[in-house]
């Protein structure tokens, strides 16, 4: 097993913010581990962004210091394979509309393609668990993960393998129109741990039917679906607290 | 305007509780007041019980005492017509199921006596509010409203025709099976207040779609659904919390 190779250091209003690489197969994953300034050990959510995005994007950021600051948690995020500082290509800012009409055009080569980067993915924060287990602080766990659209075509499969994460958010995600279909249900379908599912109503990368699909997949007994009004990139910001409040019933605050 | 008639006055832990009678045309409608010990004034959330419960059901009760003791709210309960004080019959405890068939083989007469009395219940309450903006800590507002299945029957046109109500709480209820089907719809696309709408995924009492649909027709731009597996009884004490921290956000606490 590699051990995260420290890069940066940083404290900054009581969050530590330090970044790594982690070695996986041929691959150096870039990422980041935030933790509470002043505690010995703590709960971890791992965060996983969204398409397009990166370990730094706003929305990834913010959560890790609220979780530190409010919950006393730590985090860690890392660039999924073709983003952030592991993208072979320029950066594109492309809106849902555009998205939609990319993944519907895909061809057969680059669904697998897309299907096995996802893989890769699962694969690495694996063994960002296992080094996490070897690291002062993060290693007594417990872990959650936290991620919607990409973060949850990444994270659901990795919550459904891996048994060391023991709460999840996931979200604007669906059935039926994705990459990797009915294997994508069959590991909503083995999920056993409390889920909080967030939802777009309008969202416009997929249809409702197919996102009250996967929350009906989820094979957890405690779940619960949140739906908003507004398009993907559109959820109101309460729903920052009520992840929050997802993971400091299921995790508990670090006191 | 009648004022409430207060008919009883204690003081337990913090949360002071009074019961009342106001005369609403021919009715004597019996209630309960709830307000936070040592406060001047409130904000005031109106509590509408299910149906077969009443103004001190477990469930309204449990919900006043923490709105006081974690908000600094008041809150209210009346007894429906022909429920808790007001029953002309024995009471009868049934299951969803039991419901489910009893609302299914209603006749005309039957569906017709109902909607009457939920517009009964909806003056009721309308007069209730003219005598709280009469009553010292609760005349100044603001008001809330939380009700779940027939307390969505009866709240939620009371919220579409009454603008002192700024936010609300429904649930467990649905479009299309309604006994006033279309009127119920045109009132819940009427609806102006953030709404947070509570719904089980395997209520006996309606279909999924039902429910969905209600929530769809809700007009107000603030909406957000929370879904849970379960039936019509089974709504997980979570989300109590997140009935307070709808509250908190809408009204703010009374600090």
């Amino acid at each position: 097993m590699e051990p995260l190779s420290w890069t940066s250091d940083v404290t900054e209003q009581r969050v530590r913010e330090r970044t790594f690489s982690l070695k996986v197969g041929d691959e150096d994953v870039p990422g980041i581990a935030w933790s509470p300034e002043g505690k010995d050990r703590w709960p971890t959510i791992l965060l996983g962004h969204g398409g397009t995005q990166d370990k730094r994007t706003p929305g990834v950021l913010s959560l890790a210091r609220r979780l530190a600051r409010h919950l006393g948690y730590g985090s860690v995020a890392i660039d999924a394979p073709e983003h952030g500082e592991r993208r072979s290509g320029p950066h594109e800012r492309i809106g849902p509309r555009q998205m939609r009409e990319r993944v519907a055009s895909m061809t057969e080569d680059q669904r697998a393609e897309m299907s096995a980067r996802n893989e890769m993915a699962v694969a690495e924060w694996r063994a960002v668990l296992d080094a996490l287990q070897a690291t002062p602080g993060f290693s007594d766990g417990p872990f959650g993960y936290w991620g919607v659209s990409m973060g949850t075509a990444i994270g659901l499969p990795l919550v459904a393998a891996d048994d060391r994460i023991t709460a999840a958010v996931f979200g604007l995600a669906g059935l039926g129109s994705r990459w990797d279909g009915e294997r994508f249900a069959e590991r909503a379908r083995a999920l056993r741990v409390p889920v909080l599912f967030l939802y777009q109503w309008d969202d416009e990368l997929m249809e409702r039917a197919q996102g009250l699909a996967l929350f009906d997949a989820i094979g957890s007994r405690e779940k619960t679906m949140h739906v908003n009004p507004g398009g993907h990139i559109e959820m109101p910001p309460h729903e920052r607290d009520a992840v929050e409040a997802f993971f400091r019933r299921h995790i508990g605050a670090n006191q």
